[in-house]
């Protein structure tokens, strides 16, 4: 590591070093067929997901949500589910479902148990007002579906 | 009743009789925005639920199903969720995601209980040698439901 590099390393939001941010630019650059990501720090890959209040309401719910928006929704599941797999050992899968006009429905089941069941609304705004507040999000998911697991090791363990 | 349907009644096939086909044909009905099916006999709104082994094949599964297909298959989830609730009393919902070239998974939960996972492929082929093997496989379908949800009551009342 190059000092500057090491500097800059000193000086960065901590958040940036969780394993869930580190996860979420792993799903991000999953779905960046193109490269157009490689060389971009961390804030600016995940940029998209950070909008202002008003940012949001700027954006029209009508229609069905973009293909970007979309993957964007995924991959935020999807990093959760990692860490979920992570931490009990067992494969957690995500399962997206928008219906229509941005309505839908968000699980993550390990085994038989189903340990995240979101409605999803509005997904056109999908975003979050700062990455510690997508960082929440994310562990009071985590920490839920831990709990269920635990609670019902068998019907996870089938 | 006329003597007539009396009589046709009589002499019909008794699977037309059975929870699963009357659900069935409910489900197509709720697909059939433009009355259609009206006046319909139920083997002719079943019809494209029955094919041969010659026929699936013919069918190319290159690209994405078509919109038909796909509401056949939720129809056919959705009328064995339907079954499911009725047995059980709790309630069982359906979520079927079709990824890519007719790839998929269907689900079935109950509460926090995962009463169906099924890998969906070859989505364009979708069919059933008969009725009676149409009505073979939900009937399997429910009876590993209902054992889980015996198993573990206390996960499907979540």
């Amino acid at each position: 590591m190059t000092t500057a590099a090491a500097e800059l390393e000193k000086t960065a939001d901590p958040i940036l070093q969780t394993d869930f941010v580190k996860e979420m630019v792993k799903q991000m650059r999953a779905i960046d067929s193109y490269g157009t990501y490689d060389g971009w720090p961390v804030e600016r890959i995940l940029a998209p997901y950070i909008k202002t209040k008003d940012q949001r309401r700027e954006i029209p719910v009508i229609g069905d949500p973009d293909d970007e928006t979309l993957s964007r929704v995924k991959a935020f599941y999807n990093a959760i589910a990692v860490l979920i797999e992570k931490e009990c050992g067992l494969m957690a899968v995500p399962m997206i479902n928008i219906t229509h006009e941005g309505f839908g429905r968000a699980l993550i089941t390990v085994g038989k148990l189903v340990v995240m069941d979101r409605t999803l609304r509005d997904v056109h705004r999908f975003s979050f007002d700062s990455l510690s507040k997508m960082k929440d999000e994310a562990d009071k998911v985590l920490s839920v579906a831990l709990e269920i697991v635990g609670k019902y090791p068998d019907v996870a363990g089938l």
